[in-house]
């Protein structure tokens, strides 16, 4: 990395969560960030802030896009989100870009598992027996797990959470990547040339793609006939993987039974989409991998003490390749 | 085990699958079984059953515990079930009786982890949220399981299963057995006389204990009154662990957030039970380890090539013990 003259940095947060990323920062076990990069600006509001002071920024990226074509001392970002999509379609590249990597696969596999399980139990069907009047006793179809394959497209940093997961299932897992090459954990990793065939294994699958050109619309009809019936879709990647007309044909032909979906081009997602009201698709309001301030503040940490030291930054963003 | 003449024994089958049964047993790998042992009654009405010619019998146990008084010359009778406290409590008790065992633990990994992670990521919420008018994009409050304990009381057999899915969650198990006697797998197992120390560790609590005189009750005021706030409790053992008062109790104070029930005193659940209007319990219909026919087939055949060679069977029944 180039180095950088950090002795006069300060820090600048821009955060819905400012008040809580501060708070955790100073709480912080080291106490070189807090006195070496001192917070000069703490706010949720772009207009609050001076851009002139700008040299570290810890950031939403959709309210850094706000400011940062006019900072031009801005030496580093660090963004609270993994994913940078709004930041890396500007211009301006000039300085460094770091996402948040690392906490997301303990959260991810617990949103994964628990709605693969809430469909493999029957849940719903158990709950309207219950609300029924007299409520009904009865057994509901089971489609257990237990043998059934899980595709991962995507399958990176955040999809390694879910390997020991599935194996304690007894489950086996696919993956699709760019590369295709293969991971340990999986069955087989296929590129993006082989997409039906990848589709064609898949009980349930589980998008967690970031937004770049090449995974835009991937999710499309030729992917969804090429599913097996049945299958089950989790969107934790980005909205724009999906084509939306094409997803509703395979949920109303029954190629899938349920979608959940937890990211969408627009959010939030506006009241009147037809997702929200198909009686087979979950909204989960982008929660599936949602990072407490506590989590990010010490991300956050871990890259500062990197930054005083001249030493390259985790988790930093490449403006070429838009990842 | 005592010797019996086996030359002249014929199968009987008394069950609600008694058809699936007899298929899958024809179907079974090892046809020694089918010609052995040949099915010369198979029903599911005991009134239909003649009872002198019953030498072993493959039945539900609820119904065997009309006929099995009347079976003079009974030798050997495989439940379809994990429990057969219906048959322990017969006076009758000079033939074999083995149970079900070995293929709970995979079904019922699924259910316990289905309905944590329910809460966990809080899909109820959720699903409100999605059925306002007009719906609300908005997060909820999680409560990970990474980090959590899990307290499983009856730390046998199936709960083996439970392990490596709470190791692949990070979380922390504990157990309760009759002895304390530690497993490998558990921070600590609890004697039934630490009762109140085990339940102070349990962030969610299981019940796999059969219905013995020990465990009858043992989910009492006490127990739950030891309970940190917010647990979440799955009865998936026998109904008469609970005492209904108590488990009401805990529910209407926040001690409990949430009970999933699947198994009760009487079942089917009478309809005007208070437990099917209760906004925080849920009821699965005695369902969470509900094996298939073929599941059920598959052990009395491994089972009946032990008998034919007269080798001691397995998951045998102690009827001094009651368990």
């Amino acid at each position: 990395m180039s180095e950088f003259d950090t002795s006069n940095s300060t820090l600048t947060i821009l955060s819905r969560d400012a008040k809580a990323l501060e708070h955790w920062i100073n709480a912080h076990e080291s106490h070189s960030v807090a006195s070496s990069l001192p917070i000069v600006q703490c706010t949720d509001n772009p207009n609050a802030i001076d851009k002139q002071r700008v040299s570290v920024l810890l950031s939403d990226p959709d309210l850094a896009v706000q400011i940062i074509p006019q900072c031009k001392n801005l030496q580093w970002c660090q963004s609270t989100w993994a994913g940078n999509a709004p930041l890396l379609a500007l211009e301006k590249n000039d300085y460094q870009l770091t996402g948040i990597k690392g906490i997301f696969g303990k959260l991810m596999r617990e949103y994964v598992f628990a709605h693969l399980l809430y469909f493999s139990r029957n849940i719903p069907t158990f709950q309207a027996n219950q609300a029924q009047s007299p409520p009904v006793w009865c057994g509901s179809t089971r489609s257990p797990l237990i043998g059934k394959t899980l595709g991962v497209l995507g399958a990176g940093d955040i999809a390694k959470s879910l390997i020991p997961v599935a194996q304690s299932f007894d489950m086996k897992l696919v993956g699709l990547t760019r590369s295709g090459a293969q991971q340990a954990g999986y069955e087989r990793i296929y590129s993006v040339d082989e997409l039906e065939r990848f589709a064609s294994r898949c009980d349930a699958v589980v998008n967690l793609m970031p937004d770049t050109p090449g995974t835009r619309g991937i999710l499309n009809r030729v992917f969804f006939r090429a599913l097996p019936e049945n299958a089950i879709l989790i969107n934790a990647g980005r909205g724009s993987a999906i084509v939306e007309s094409a997803l509703l044909e395979a949920l109303d032909c029954g190629r899938l039974k349920a979608a959940i979906l937890d990211v969408f081009d627009i959010e939030p997602l506006p009241s009147n989409h037809t997702f929200w009201h198909h009686p087979n698709i979950m909204i989960t309001a982008h929660t599936a991998a949602e990072s407490s301030p506590e989590d990010v503040a010490s991300v956050f940490c871990t890259n500062a003490k990197r930054f005083l030291n001249n030493e390259p930054l985790m988790y930093q963003f490449d403006f070429a390749k838009g990842y």
